[in-house]
C-alpha cells in the first residue's frame, strides 16, 4: 500500500519533470482468496481452482494472485456462497445446485435431472441466453457468474442389491447430493439421506444405508465402495452433466482492472475445458480397475428410467406453475435443448452410436 | 487519459524520488498478424480469430495486438502454414488436414474419418498425449501449436440423387475437402473433385458434379445447395469433428513475454469453446430452415457406412505400415479413444440415447 502510494505521488512529480514515457504498473499485486467447495481429494474439481489461479498468475505476470483454499479451510463447503456474498472471500468454485435451498433456480446453472449434457450446457451459456439469464439471477446474490467446468454424465450410484424394478426402490435408503434429485427420488419411494463422504463406506458396510451416489468412476474409486455395494448403475439420469460455477463478489469484481476481468474469463474457460478433459481421461481407467476389483456395472432398466423421467417432468411442471423465475429460465433452457437434440440426432449422436458398434 | 499519461511519464522519476520499485513495462505494443484460412463468410470459423484477437487485446490492456486477416487477404487459404513457417505472418488459424500433402500426420490434429468427436479430441489434447505428440511433430515445421476450436460432427454432403447402395457411389463426381477422405472415397468408386466454394452451386446445377460436402447446416445454407442437390446425408463419417489449429511461428513465439504466451493459450481455449457453442446453436436453426426450403435429410445406409469403415481401416493399416510417425501418433490416439468410448457407453452416450427417445 505504501509503495503504491509512493508511485502515485511520484507520478505527479514526474509530470512536472516530464521526460521518458514508460508505462509504470503498480508493483503491488492484487491478492484474492478463492474458497472451493471441494476437498483436495476430489482432485479434478479441486484442480479447477488451482488451474485458474496459475493461469491468472501467469497472464498477469504475478500482478493478480489468487490463493486457493479447499473445502473447509476458510469456510465450509456449503458456506461459500454466503462467504462470497458478504465479501469474506473474493470468489468461490462450487456447484450451484448445492444452493437449491436458497432457490431451486441455482440448479439450472449446474444441470438438472434429464437436463443438458456438457456440450449443450456450454452452447446455452456461450451462444444461447444461459449466461445472461443466470448472471441476472446471480446478481441478486451480489455475485458475478463465470464458467466452472464440467464433470460430464455421472454414474447412477452404488447399490448393495440389484435394482431391477420400481419395487426395488421402495424404502431404499440412499445417500445422495443436493438439488432436485432428492425430491424426485423421494416420490419414487427412495429415502434420501445426507451423509458426509467420510461416513459413506461404514454406513454402507453396516447397512445403515443401502445405496450411495457420488460422482463417477475416478472419484468413486477412492471411496472403495465396490467392496460393500458392488452394483454400479448407469446412467446418472439426474446428472447428464454437473456444471460448476465460479462466483465472484460483485463489488470486488467491479474493482478489478478490465485486463484482470478478461483474464478471469479466459482462465475459467481454459480450466473448464481442462476439467472435462481430465474426467474423460481418468474415468475410463478407474472404471476398468473398479470392474477388476469386483464392481458389477449395470444399466438402469427402462421401467426405472421411464418412471424417473415421468416424475421429473411432473416436478418441473409444478415448479413452472409456482416459480416465475424458474419458469422463465427453464423454459428458455428446454427450448434451446430441444433444438440441440434434433441436431445431435443427425450429427454427434448418430456418429457416436455408429462408431460404438465398431471395433476401432 | 491525461491522468494516465501523466502517471506513466512520471513513473521513472517518481521511483527515484520515492525509492519504490515499480515494474516498468514497455509502452510499445507488440503487434502481430494472423492469417486465417477462412473467409469472413464462414463466420463462425472466421470469428475464432477475431475472438482470440479481442481477448488478447483485453487481457493485455492493448499491449499485445493481433490483427486478423481473412483467407486470401495476406496469403491464400492453403498458404498459411508456409507463411507462418517463413515468418511472413506471425500466426494462423486453420484446419491442419488442409496440409495433408505435406504430411498425412497433419490430419491427426484435425480429426480423421471415424476418428474422435470434439470432446474426445479435447481430452486427448489436454489430458492424454495428443498435445505433446502433435506439438513435437509441428515443431519440425517451425511452428508452435495451440487449440483452434471445433465444428463438431459435420454433415455428409448434398447429393443430386439418393444414395442408397454402394453402386450409387460408383462414378459419383463429388466435391470434397482435403485429407484422407478423398483417398477413401476414391476406393469406394467416388471421383473426388476440388472446386472452390464459389463454383460449387453452378457446377451442381449444370451437373458437372453430382454431390458436394462442405461443413454443416449453418455454413452450407449460405450456398443454397438444397435447390439443386436436395438430398442431405448424415452423418459426415469422415468428420466426427473438425478440430482447428492455431500455429505460431516458433521464433516469434519464443520472443513473447511469458504473460503473453499464457494469454494466447487461454484466449485460444476460450475461443475454442465459443466456436463449438456457436456451431451447436446455429446448426439446428439452419437445419430447420433448410428442411423448410426443400432439403431432404437422409441417413447413410449401414451398407455404405460399413464399407466406408472397412475401407478407412484398410487405409490406416497401410499408413501404419509405411509411416512410423503416423503409426506412433495414430496408435496413441486410437488407444485413448477406445477407453473413452467404453466410458461413453456408460455415461454420455447412454444418457443422450435415452433422452433422445423422450419428448422434453
Amino acid at each position: 500500500m505504501k509503495r503504491r502510494d509512493a508511485i502515485r505521488r511520484g507520478g505527479l512529480l514526474g509530470v512536472l519533470a516530464a521526460g521518458a514515457a514508460p508505462a509504470v504498473h503498480a508493483q503491488q499485486a492484487i491478492r484474492w482468496r478463492l474458497a472451493s467447495s471441494f476437498p483436495k481429494s476430489v482432485d479434478t474439481l479441486w484442480g479447477f481452482s488451482e488451474t485458474v489461479s496459475k493461469m491468472v498468475d501467469d497472464m498477469s505476470g504475478g500482478r493478480f494472485k489468487i490463493s486457493t483454499h479447499s473445502s473447509g479451510e476458510l469456510v465450509p463447503p456449503f458456506g461459500v456462497v454466503d462467504a462470497v456474498q458478504n465479501g469474506s472471500v473474493d470468489m468461490t468454485h462450487t456447484a450451484p445446485y448445492y444452493f437449491s435451498g436458497k432457490s431451486v433456480v441455482f440448479a439450472l446453472a449446474s444441470g438438472i435431472p434429464f437436463g443438458f449434457n456438457a456440450r449443450q450446457m456450454d452452447s446455452w451459456m456461450m451462444y444461447g441466453n444461459g449466461r445472461k439469464l443466470m448472471s441476472d439471477f446471480f446478481s441478486d446474490y451480489n455475485m458475478v457468474y463465470l464458467d466452472g467446468g464440467h464433470t460430464g454424465t455421472q454414474m447412477g450410484g452404488w447399490y448393495r442389491k440389484e435394482i431391477n424394478t420400481l419395487a426395488d426402490l421402495k424404502g431404499l435408503k440412499m445417500r445422495m447430493g443436493g438439488g432436485l434429485v432428492g425430491e424426485i427420488m423421494g416420490r419414487m419411494g427412495v429415502v434420501a439421506q445426507n451423509i458426509p463422504p467420510a461416513d459413506i463406506y461404514p454406513a454402507l458396510e453396516k447397512g445403515t444405508i443401502d445405496a450411495v451416489e457420488w460422482i463417477g468412476p475416478h472419484d468413486d474409486q477412492k471411496l472403495g465402495l465396490q467392496k460393500v455395494a458392488p452394483f454400479y448403475y448407469y446412467p446418472g439420469w439426474w446428472e447428464g452433466d454437473a456444471h460448476g460455477a465460479v462466483f465472484v463478489n460483485a463489488k470486488q469484481y467491479a474493482s478489478l482492472p478490465s485486463e484482470f476481468k478478461a483474464m478471469l474469463t479466459a482462465a475459467c474457460a481454459f480450466a473448464s475445458k481442462n476439467t472435462l478433459a481430465q474426467y474423460d481421461g481418468k474415468n475410463p481407467v478407474a472404471l476398468k480397475q473398479l470392474v477388476a476389483g469386483g464392481a458389477k456395472v449395470k444399466g438402469f432398466s427402462n421401467q426405472i428410467l421411464d418412471q424417473a423421467f415421468k416424475t421429473t417432468m411432473e416436478v418441473y411442471a409444478e415448479l413452472q406453475a409456482k416459480d416465475p423465475v424458474w419458469a422463465k429460465i427453464y423454459g428458455d433452457m428446454r427450448a434451446y435443448q430441444r433444438d440441440l437434440m434434433v441436431w445431435a440426432r443427425f450429427s454427434e449422436l448418430r456418429y457416436d452410436q455408429y462408431l460404438s458398434t465398431k471395433k476401432i
